[in-house]
């Protein structure tokens, strides 16, 4: 039925989305004197969703949107203490310890043993994404990684073509309906949509129905080799 | 007795180190009165230098070292106004119109005519990339485009075997001897170093010997089908 099956890696394979929430809290805490929190977080998101196409995703990006915001909302009054703060919160998320999400190591082997090859696609900076990838202890279970800027249907249309595979034979695996399902149902290919615990409100997207053709819903990755064996039974 | 050519992109296919530059001296004028203009530069060096293996090459890593010196040299004392004027210059830089390198697209047009198969191989920040290989039209010309962190023999030797290239029958030219070349040289591939009118102090290294086999310098891209028709010449 298929014989690639593809990754994406932030909150699916390890953790990423918390990290950011704890560091957008510990933000809005610095600058609680100047405003109230929930106009810090409004004010946050509106920044870095004008900034996406200038700056792109990750923690780079993250940091010159939280200053941006934190310049704005104090009015130019914010000290170069508080930017360094600031500018520390960008190098603790680079440098925080990869944590893999229950069951990510057996269930890669078992699909690797079951003779899938297996994609990592993963949307963000080149620098964070390859250093988390290493870090991860991952990569020797994946042929192929791609950091991409976005992932649209034409992303995926031109990794498909890249590496000669037809979207009937690929499977994608992801927490995102906007980044890791929707566009891969829209070209044809199958998606097991696995959500994380919380989602950042720019991936917030309607799920597909449950009667979708090759849409697949799980509640933890450590179901997936069951579910791949349940699906291909001939 | 090479198929194919890859070419390194700032200030090898367009205008790059010239903005950075030009960005520096506004970043120097706005803390001169806090400090001399060469401890500015050679502060904020330090601190990419630092940074480096934080956040990697680009505009954004750029921006946030800017950023932090500026609060070291000022002691902290430095204002929201002036740290925007840092963040709206990597607004500037994103923005820069892409400004080609005499020549660049009739060099590329005669050797794809010729027959070779071109790659282009940029390190620095994905998304600042792909946006600057979009914006220069140039992409038509090359088969293959790859963004990395580094241009490491490693990663040469990665890109080679990915593509199933071997290095005898490969060409790279760029401008920087420590990026472009010398890897190059140390794997037994072929470059052409084509010096740019300045070169960040990073990259600054002791060129091969003329005699170095496989060693080619140029004084501009124009001269490179010529010097190609030349050592092709049976």
């Amino acid at each position: 039925m298929f014989d690639t099956i593809a990754f994406d890696a932030d909150d699916t394979l390890w953790h990423n989305e918390d990290l950011y929430l704890s560091i957008q809290e510990r933000f809005a805490r610095l600058l609680t004197t100047y405003q109230d929190e929930d106009v810090i977080h409004r004010k946050l998101y509106e920044t870095e969703m004008r900034n996406l196409e200038l700056y792109g995703y990750g923690i780079k990006a993250f940091t010159l949107s939280m200053i941006e915001t934190a310049i704005e909302l104090t009015e130019g009054q914010i000290c170069g203490r508080d930017i360094q703060i600031i500018i520390d919160f960008a190098k603790e998320m680079r440098q925080a310890p990869v944590k893999l999400i229950d069951g990510v190591e057996q269930v890669l082997t078992s699909l690797v043993a079951a003779g899938y090859r297996l994609m990592l696609i993963t949307k963000g900076d080149l620098f964070d994404q390859e250093s988390k990838v290493a870090r991860s202890g991952l990569a020797p279970n994946f042929e192929v990684v791609e950091i991409v800027s976005e992932k649209s249907a034409e992303t995926y249309v031109a990794l498909l073509a890249k590496h000669k595979l037809s979207p009937e034979r690929f499977l994608m695996v992801g927490n995102s309906l906007r980044s890791d399902i929707l566009p891969l149902l829209a070209i044809g290919a199958q998606a097991v949509h696995i959500p994380y615990h919380t989602t950042w409100v720019h991936e917030v997207i309607e799920p597909p129905s449950d009667h979708s053709p090759g849409y697949y819903e799980l509640a933890h990755l450590a179901q997936l080799p069951d579910l791949i064996s349940k699906i291909t039974k001939p």
